[in-house]
């Protein structure tokens, strides 16, 4: 099998998911500016595992930056903190890790720096030991609740929500993997997730090494697959989701989600707590990530389409509340509209 | 400007459309097998201008055979009938083409080959012509009962309608081009249209050469565009078309035509009579090509999936006609249900 990310303390390797499927190559990073250009560059990517990175991250740096006093070390912080913070903008665990550990930082006033490294060390494992809980534990709920009844389901899925996305089991792949594993019968339609990718090559790579069954399509193509085969139900993951269970998630969930809606196939939501940003009530304050036009123009390096074509390339879109039938979290099952206080 | 088709009484030179955007290829075929290939190949595509490929494209050989008497023509003719009208099975154009021409060898009891020969060159011109006026008249009912009332149009479409469709202007495309002619403003977001990227390859060709500002899009982003944008209309080919209204089109354009409705934006679809199939009512019932799943799986012969991935390769869906406002046709603009006698 393989490694997501491995933390060794004054390093930490992840395997370089722009490669997969053809080539498994593990990264090796000791140095934030290249951490950063990771997450930019999508090497590492995935709500939950963006916030488990961010948080080794931050250890690796302190560890090994020979500093001798907190003030020192509070002012290294805040420059790489500010890197990190500026690298993605959507995803809410990537500011919720970086939040943890400005807790660990700014708020107790620590003195003894080596006191403060082992602090962020343990805070980083926790986080990340935290998202693998939770993936099993929105599994387990999911399958109790929901996916217990039937002998065998047939699901579509969208980007990829698995292992590579969030360190533990995953999300909605999470699901997916935890039904097959009790012994259910499993069969999914993965959304190839255009521009980059992912389902094809990622949500694909995890399923075949999961030996369950799936059948690739493009995304155009959800309404001809549910007006010919019996789908149970669309499972998606989440980047950001507010207060009134608005969901931002990778470009093409908002189309998927109107499709399910047109043919009464429930549509689930499965994130963990660390996704919800309660500061934000409806999806439209949500700052959707513009990325490079060349994403959706080139392909491997060659143009698709013809010269100085203009692109638009909005990397997530929000789903309304009202199209999502529930979001399971670890913590139970929520119902739409969120009447959280 | 490109040439899209050109017939020389014993050879017909088309644009290869597999190549475009990056390279301006042209092939001349004299031989039944390569044409039938062309077509299969998507080197030739687009349904209108199937038809015309096909009528010029038996005119051709038969006139290469050096046949001897009208029995001679009508065996030989049976043999490259069914080559041709085996090539693709969703496209009505082709089978209208093919029964036109059945009508002059079949029907009429000619017994001079130079007769024959002249009357099926004769059909085929036609043919070809009638697709140009058609994409014309389509083109001016559009604009005068449609879209002349507004100084600017936003649009989205779906997969290539224009010259490379149709041989003419085009249909949903043609429309576009005849408001821009017409000193209407119009901006066009182009579906990249999975998997072939008739969409970013081709439509976004034709619109540069025509200097009409677009924006490439990924097919999963729709509904992000409606939700941020303010869309005036999408307009869609067709490939076939029952006789309630039902539409056979790219794969894609179903998902699309229900996020126009979740958006109330206006749906229309643009095809000449010769996509109707009256012998259909329902669209379950016309049949849709499967393609090979390397279509998905791979990109210009690069694997994107992990190897032995299943793909499923839809190529048409069928949009049920109360997700569509209206048809627009050369004969007039028809709202649905089509109460056709």
């Amino acid at each position: 099998m393989f490694k997501v990310i491995e933390y060794n303390k004054t390093s930490l390797t992840i395997i370089n998911q722009t490669k997969l499927p053809t080539v498994e190559d593990y990264e090796t990073y000791s140095d934030y500016i290249d951490m950063v250009d990771a997450i930019k560059k999508l090497k590492v990517r995935g709500a939950p595992l963006i916030g488990v990175m961010v948080a080794y991250g931050i250890s690796v740096c302190l560890n090994n930056c020979e500093l001798k006093s907190s003030h020192e070390l509070i002012k290294y912080y805040q420059k790489i903190r500010d890197a990190f913070y500026k690298s993605r903008p959507t995803a809410k665990n990537l500011f919720y890790a970086i939040e943890r550990i400005d807790d660990i930082i700014y708020k107790k006033n620590y003195s003894d720096v080596d006191e403060i490294l082992k602090l962020v060390e343990k805070e980083a494992i926790e986080i990340h030991n935290c998202e693998i809980q939770s993936c099993l534990s929105i599994a387990q709920i999911a399958y109790d609740k929901i996916f217990k009844q039937k002998e065998s389901y047939n699901f579509i899925t969208h980007c990829n929500t698995g292992s590579l996305a969030t360190g533990g089991l995953g999300t909605a792949l999470g699901i997916i993997k935890y039904i097959h594993q009790q012994g259910g019968k499993v069969h999914v339609f993965v959304d190839e997730t255009r521009p980059l990718l992912q389902g094809s090559r990622l949500t694909a790579y995890e399923l075949q090494k999961e030996k369950i069954p799936y059948t690739v399509i493009t995304d155009g193509m959800a309404a001809q697959i549910m007006a010919t085969n019996s789908i149970d139900a669309v499972i998606v993951g989440a980047d950001r989701i507010t207060s009134m269970g608005d969901v931002a998630n990778k470009i093409g969930t908002f189309n998927l989600a109107i499709v399910s809606n047109y043919f009464n196939v429930p549509f689930y939501v499965a994130a963990p707590v660390s996704t919800f940003d309660l500061s934000l009530k409806n999806g439209k304050e949500i700052v959707i990530e513009m990325r490079d036009d060349s994403e959706v123009t080139k392909f491997n390096g060659v143009e698709i389409t013809p010269m100085k074509s203009k692109s638009m390339n909005f990397s997530f879109d929000v789903t309304p509340f009202e199209l999502i039938n529930a979001i399971i979290t670890e913590k139970g099952v929520l119902s739409l509209p969120l009447n959280l206080i």
